[in-house]
């Protein structure tokens, strides 16, 4: 058996935490440096912009209705502090963002709404689960912060940049909305090939039950349960959010948010099934295993149970007895002796064979 | 072993859905044509039509009490948009009428209540779960929403036509219930036959524990799980329906709507009860393929123990010891040494034979 | 291997119910035309009729305070549907009556409450659970329906019948209680007789595991499953029952109906300790396989493993090499070397046994 | 495998109960006699009397605060009538007294509060759960009621004999958390005993694990069930006690109470957690039985795997081809034919061993 | 098989308890005699000071906005009892502080907030987890009480020691929160130590599964639900710690402590996790022992299946047929019999590997 690993989980370590002063920005050396998009709108006019110096933003956000800042890296504690300071983004909001192993999460703070998500994505290589900070501020502004490059938010500037969306007629609540509505959606094509693979892996297993599929079926739950455990708090942070008083939110915003919370209870359903085929794969997985098993003991045994006799009768006649006595292995001396000891055996055989074919055991 | 395949799951794609702007109305390109089809009744008259034209319906609306529009097919966009409009249905709610893969559940607009509910069959090649989107709208209407042809209302339409039905002398209200209740009490008999083919299959199991029966239980049990994760919304839905206030449901109906819960309860009690047939006959197979596997180790134990003591025996005697020495193997040169000798044999095997026995190894 | 069956499962059919009317009387053809008999009673007299005609009842409902109309047989829709029209019974809580498959339960209606409970009895050929319907009706009335003749109301006849019973000098409500109460504690018994069964079958399948006794827990927990899907609801529903304003029952019957509930906590907590047992039982069942499994290949292998080196022993002694040259086998020419040979075989059988014994496998 | 019977349990039969009148008092004929042992005292005095006149009772109520009047046995219907009417016990709380297999639970009458609990005790043979009931009734009065002598209440008699000891200074209610706390610590060495013999177990698992201590193990899992039944339902009742507003117990009375709450929950804490040790003693049990067996097959394979080619070598040489012709069998000829197959087998044997051993199946 | 054991559970006896009275401080003889460390400090200034005389403490609480006093060692009931009297600390929390086996939780006295939790390390030789009590006193004062020396506070010390550290301008409950975090935060390396080890362990499973590996992943199962029972309580504990009106927290620390109910939450994921993949480990060892089995089984029935037949035709050209009958065994005679025999061999040893390997056995 060849030393098989299973595939490294990724580290999520939180060094030189214990005891240190909370709210204190410690940023990740390997973190990429931050880079701001801008793009601001309102039903007419949209610009986007990357944005280098923070005072650029003042003239945005004064001509349009509505902002999305969108942080792409962690790597500068500077930025993120004075963006903190800018927006009124609390020092424990903003450490949650830095490190980057939350749960998701609403917080509800004085002058803004901080929400936790993961988008997640299942690249070749095992499931990424991306950690998404969203502020929705006062005067219209979105800040949102990933760890890095890539999102999926890509239809969301498609439709913002169409001026005939209707998002474009709507405020920053609906902005927001929209961010959480792509994150939730994205993981339903995540589970979609989950559950191909799921369903591959079933004929695999059916044929061939080796080592390396339980190790893939043992992969898929682990998974499985990475992703139930972001869906069960995401579930409970937007239902928080969609029983808010309207006010921050406008109550057409809270409706289509329920919309949001209604996907996330059909996602959880979906990993509950996946995760009972998950559990079936592996009843499959030792019933197949032991199948095998089963199926070379019969082999042995039936090899076995009629070569035994067999032989038996072949040493019989080898022994030695003293044939100068009449009562001594007289068939030895028989003229048909030997056919008709070949004959008995062919019998024999016929006979187990025809036995275990009676007893289905062939 | 053969290659055996799971029956194939339907597939219920998401496809295009990731960051879509909400609401859109994402035809799938197979869904068939919607037919429309008005039932209008009053105490006293009944009406249908197939609509073609929605003005239609304007007459239909004045001159009855009550108006089923029954709509079969999702297959046509502006349809759908104008019906939406006509009925002032919820963009989201039409959203969820085409994404067929809702969970059963309730929503209330200002103007109407929306129902997801599942219509359950379960033809010979697997479980069938149709979705039905039911509103019931101001004014008498109830408008429903079919993936295909075939329902389990008839027997609705039926009590309908007859004058002297109950149903004819109530209100849409009780039309929507008689209708959530037909899509209920369809269960029961999905159920028993999924019990009855348990039950088959457990004298199967008993005689022959084959992979393909291994197989056949997991699929009930995903059948199984499937039906009760669409019950368990089902109920939590028809609860809140049932707990309204009076208003778009009289007093009556509501107590009506009880009865309908108090079905889905024992719906999911009958579920449970079948899913602990399906585990125990998990047990079974598993006890009967360890049952087949230590019949046939007996076996090979019993006829390898009986022979090998015998084979040693005549392999002894197949010795060359030279005979010239008195001390050499003189049984070779006694005058009944091989009857002798073939005694034993018979001695040993018999004696072993009934020590078997005794063991009720046999 | 036998074919074997489980124990027939009592088929609840519900035929006829897709779509049909709520409410409407489908009378099982099958079910026995009902038997009415009243007990009316007051603290001085008590007269018992079997009731033919309705208007019997008039007058004793005058004369008694408390009458107890027991209905035997539920196969006359008309009988039912008078006696719904003269107590004002609901005609979804008849359809209960009839449909006699429901789960315990409480209804409570404006003229009459009406609880559904199971009186359990466990004849020689499984568990019986006869659906009882019990109406507290207005005007110190109760009526009770059962599926059959037969029932655990005996002890309660006989204490109504006694002039000094306490029951006597009580209203309706004390009847219903006591009856409810008869209901409940008739379960004792029939878990006493389960774990009676279990205790004796655990002996059993600690001397020799077969396929039966497999079975034979399985059909244990079948019923212990059972029993608890009626206890839940049962408790449930006394649970309302006792936190009831005092109107239609006294505080003091209340009181009683608490030590009913805690009756009904007592056989879950029973049930619970006994599907535990069972639970043992399963384990103690595979283990018994197992170790009857591995004492047949303990011997296997301590005669193959005596007998293979000694039959190489004798088969190298059968070689026939050409004893001209004094290198080939000349032990064969030995004047003792059968002897010896003898003696090494059994010096080689005795060591290996010996070695087994200090393994401890023998 | 010889026929081993699992402990006995005890049997808690209610003879008699169904349908019988509520609050009848039927005596179980094997319950001992009554004994009423009294014991009075305030601050400065204390007097202990064995009561057999009631009447004794009038006096130590007036001059003392406190009364504890502690009944063992529960064999006669009469005394504990005229106890019940004394000190107005409801008729169903004399009924739980008697009907010693109570869950633990707290009832408030008018009158007195009713607490139930089960002292326990593990003695050689077993788990040992009497009950106690429990009244703290006006005036200063606790009753207590044990099913026989012997119970764990010496340390609070000892306590209550010092003069100096804060019990003294203070009322009944703290009288009757004494005695609850005395009850509550006592299921502490209950698990310290079985933690012990859980861990004594192991070791012998690991070591040889036979039927018995899989019984064993089963035995520590239904104890744990049965005392984490009755810990349950005691944390329930100390709860509610706990909660009660101040009254019959002072407001500090209460805060102890809330430290007996803490113990339950410790102790529930301490079942789970050795629950958990004999889920793992279980599995370590299959794992002892599986490598045990594995060990066995090994030999099996070691032996059969040398010695077979060996055998095939020495049968090969014995065959009786005409040496005449010199393709038949010439190695017979050879003059080193013999010492040279001699040193093929060895060699051959050797090979395997070192390659079982490099295979580390050795 | 080694004896081998599973390593000791620290064992936690609660000696002398049962029927204590309650609030008495038994110390345990071995514990270590207590040391007090007092560290003082406003904004401007801090000293620390080892506490021999309590008086000691008058002038810090005087001099200073903030006094904690560490407690180190619980050998002295004297001391103790001097600091309950100086503080107000209730005899039943002293108890608990004395009595290191509690649960972590949080008790409102009157005067104080006493919280306990465990300090979570993991050397070599298994968890630490010792008992820190704490009490939030009035007027600046947080007392904490730990079992021997050695703490996870020295990151605290070194923040409160900089002068410009924000925790010197806050007041004491900002310390008490402060020392929370550090522990909540402590757990954190714990979690990631048992990571590491179970992933190693999951290379060492699949690589050669031993006995010592199960218990080993029973040893994790252990601690990780050791620790689970240590975080649901404290969660709960900080949980209503941070519900708390503002008034002794102020409402900067609530929200602060809601930070940390939030750690502990994330830790709650962590260890389902880290049990998941012990569950699954569990898995692969019970797979892998049976893979190890199941190709040591695959070698004898291909030895065995190989040689059968082989010796079988060994045995048949053993016989000792009268060679003088034409019909008897004339292969013996042919002149290349002996090379044909070798040859029918080979070819059939040959045919059988190639279908053992087309089958994939090998």
């Amino acid at each position: 058996m060849a030393k098989v690993r299973l595939p490294r989980r990724k580290k999520k370590r939180r060094t030189g935490r214990v005891g240190a002063p909370p709210g204190a920005l410690e940023i990740d050396p390997n973190a990429p440096k931050p880079v701001l998009r801008a793009i601001a709108y309102g039903p007419d006019e949209l610009e986007e912009h990357e944005v280098t110096d923070l005072a650029q933003l003042d003239a945005l956000e004064e001509r349009f209705e509505v902002l999305w800042l969108d942080v792409v890296g962690l790597g500068d504690a500077a930025v993120l502090q004075r963006l903190g300071e800018r927006y009124a983004l609390h020092p424990l909001a903003l450490e949650d963002v830095i490190h980057v192993h939350q749960r998701p999460k609403l917080e509800r703070y004085a002058k803004n709404h901080f929400l936790v998500m993961r988008m997640m994505r299942r690249p070749k290589d095992g499931l990424d689960a991306e950690q998404l900070s969203l502020f929705l501020c006062e005067g219209g502004v979105v800040v949102s912060f990933q760890e890095r490059e890539g999102d999926v938010f890509e239809p969301v500037r498609d439709r913002l940049r169409r001026r005939s969306g209707r998002i474009r007629q709507r405020g920053a609540d609906y902005l927001a909305y929209a961010l959480v509505d792509a994150v939730v959606d994205a993981v339903f094509p995540v589970l979609e090939s989950i559950g191909d693979e799921l369903e591959e892996l079933e004929g695999q297993v059916l044929e061939d039950p080796t080592t390396e599929s339980l190790q893939r079926i043992q992969g898929f739950k682990r998974e499985l349960a990475q992703i139930r455990r972001m869906l069960w708090p995401l579930r409970e942070a937007l239902n928080q959010l969609q029983r808010e008083e309207p006010g921050r939110f406008t109550e057409d915003t809270l409706v289509y948010l329920r919309d949001c919370v209604d996907h996330t209870v059909q996602l959880v359903d979906l990993v509950e099934s996946h995760r009972e085929i998950g559990n079936g794969l592996m009843d499959l997985y030792m019933t197949g295993v032991s199948n095998r098993m089963n199926e070379i003991m019969k082999l042995l045994t039936i090899i076995s149970t009629i070569f035994i006799p067999l032989s038996f009768l072949a040493g019989l006649y080898g022994m030695n007895f003293d044939t100068g006595s009449p009562w001594n292995m007289p068939e030895l001396g028989w003229r048909y002796g030997y056919p008709f000891t070949i004959g008995l055996m062919v019998a024999i055989g016929a006979g187990m064979l025809s036995y275990f074919r009676r007893k289905r055991w062939l």
